[in-house]
């Protein structure tokens, strides 16, 4: 039936869902925010600990609460799971067909991995592993929503005004994931690298 | 049509997936493993920080690598995102059932937090926040897979020495969650909190 995807039930009634998935992807390129801004630029590699990118202006085990998460008085600590950024070259040209622009580069929006391979990266469930080559790996803590303030970036860099407020309006699902260092190593552009989606199930009360 | 969850596809053909859910839950125990081993003792509360509970045999920022997560050299920083244990009642009554036994008490199997009020606790989706009365607040990492070395904990406890390897083949989905710290606080037993369950889609390739 169009329109509809429909989930075997289980033995106990609940809906089966949908088993672990293992893939390979590509790693195509490596950025670090180490000036003034929230920019990232092109590195070679990126060597990440468990506090992050090192050098990077999101490292860190923790954080200030901003205005991502209202709830918690801003600036009180919390667990940073957003050390790095993960951008998908097919979504970033997505966002840049919805504002008008020729192209929506990683590095306007402070991406710090652009990953190729993964169909709808932004869409990909948290606690999806990546492993790289070498033993480096990373958690998905979800998407990452677009914001006013990456917004801005995007209109600074291609020199339409508008884009401040149409990215985080046009680009939603589009933005990419943040992520987590679950083990230390090295992250090289231009590698594979193996992606593990754990099982799926819809939950409701 | 019986057997089937059907779930709505969205404008552009994806399956649209459940939207965020908020509800009250109630929190009806405290426990701390602060002795020589693996199982806990009830307190009427817990100081929980970044790194966990204070003194719990499971609280830092990493730990090492263990038999879960064999892809890692064993005994190499992790970080950790299993910092506290939350199990539910009604499950652990559904795995003294399945054991033959009278009871499982979370005491036994080493948890922290007793949970009421969230039907089928344990299929938590990753990502759902738990935000608790005074401002503490956990992030669930997700299901906590019954291993031989909680069996054995059980078996030791009902004198019944089947147990050891029953639980880990029986107590699949209903031995609780795992769960890290996003901002301190205080855990009082005997208290309400909410839950807020992420927005979920299911991805496939």
């Amino acid at each position: 039936m169009p329109g509809v995807v429909e989930i075997q039930a289980d033995l106990f009634g609940e809906p089966a869902g949908i088993p672990a998935q293992r893939f390979t992807a590509r790693l195509s390129g490596t950025l670090i925010a180490d000036g003034a801004g929230f920019a990232t630029r092109p590195v070679p590699s990126l060597a990440v600990t468990l506090e992050g990118v090192p050098g990077d202006r999101h490292a860190g085990h923790s954080r200030p609460a901003d205005s991502r998460v209202p709830w918690y008085p801003r600036g009180t600590p919390i667990r940073n799971a957003r050390q790095l950024s993960l951008v998908a070259p097919d979504e970033l040209a997505e966002i840049a067909r919805r504002l008008g622009l020729r192209e929506v580069r990683p590095e306007w929006i402070g991406a710090n991995l652009v990953i190729e391979g993964v169909p709808r990266l932004t869409a990909l469930p948290p606690g999806t592993r990546l492993h790289f080559p070498g033993g480096a790996a990373l958690a998905v803590e979800g998407e990452n929503a677009p914001c006013r303030h990456a917004g801005a970036a995007v209109a600074a860099a291609c020199g339409e005004a508008s884009a401040e407020l149409d990215f985080p309006r046009l680009a939603g699902g589009l933005r990419g994931l943040v992520a987590w260092v679950e083990h230390a190593g090295e992250l090289v552009a231009d590698s594979p690298f193996e992606v593990h989606v754990p099982p799926q199930r819809l939950w409701t009360r």
